[in-house]
């Protein structure tokens, strides 16, 4: 089970795609891709939704996993983020892929084990899941939201075997 | 010059499409694009994506324009129709059109004189300047993007050409 996590940005788009074996996690890939702020909005969302594209086309993911937008107080911040969101969320879903989508405490918890973890932590650990993947906050995000995705699609998994 | 004007929303995003040539304005189509409340949302944003796909490739516009999100009280409304904007203006974008962003108020004032009109007023504007557009609150606002871009278009040539 090949898993693509996603931490959405207008600027910076983190992910990082994982291989799940039971509870044995592979790190494959991971990276960020990037809009200019200097570019109108929607030329912006294309190349996200391009370079996506590109990453969906090279690594083949099964299922991906993206993480809840944290609502910020400042609106004009929080509607960016809903239109960056907006383009992360498609682009898998144009592909036929299940689209997760998992809160940031939800992530934390299943990468540290505590819901209020913070980032220094979630990047340590998922150095410590995931040995072979590079550094940067982004990408170690979006690795977590993956490493989340595999336990809880690996839970879910067991508890549909467990009913049969 | 065949102008598409989008009026983003998540469950619904009204279309219109009209033919500017100088100040005469042709309506050509009309209508609204919906999602399921029911499905995840990358689900319905894949919806969104495709009927809007099927318009820009039926109606072939030379352009497009989208009103700009009222920026709600209320973080996750904004959110909301943040992820629904990505998606409307990528549409057009993805296709090479070039995607221009109106406020309500100046869409407002293009269409009724004054920028603090209300809802009723654009309706019955559009209504006289595009005789044969069908009725709908969505739809009206969407023709008065694409009317509001026309009055823009025409003034940017008129003024490009003076220049030369």
């Amino acid at each position: 089970m090949r898993l693509l996590g996603l931490d959405p940005g207008l600027r910076h788009t983190g992910w990082g795609v994982i291989e799940a074996a039971g509870n044995r996690l592979t790190h494959i890939a991971n990276g960020v891709v990037h809009s200019d702020g200097k570019q109108a909005l929607a030329v912006r969302l294309v190349a996200l939704y391009r370079q996506l594209g590109v990453i969906l086309d090279l690594y083949r993911p099964d299922e991906a996993a993206v993480e809840e937008t944290f609502v910020n107080k400042n609106p004009s911040s929080t509607l960016k983020l809903g239109v960056a969101r907006g383009v992360v969320l498609l682009a898998p879903a144009e592909r036929g892929l299940l689209v997760a989508e998992y809160s940031a405490n939800l992530v934390k918890k299943s990468v540290v084990g505590v819901g209020h973890a913070d980032k220094a932590q979630v990047e340590m650990m998922v150095k410590r899941l995931l040995p072979n993947a590079g550094g940067g906050e982004d990408a170690s995000d979006a690795l977590a939201v993956a490493i989340c995705h595999a336990h809880h699609a690996t839970s879910r998994r067991l508890a549909l075997a467990a009913a049969r």
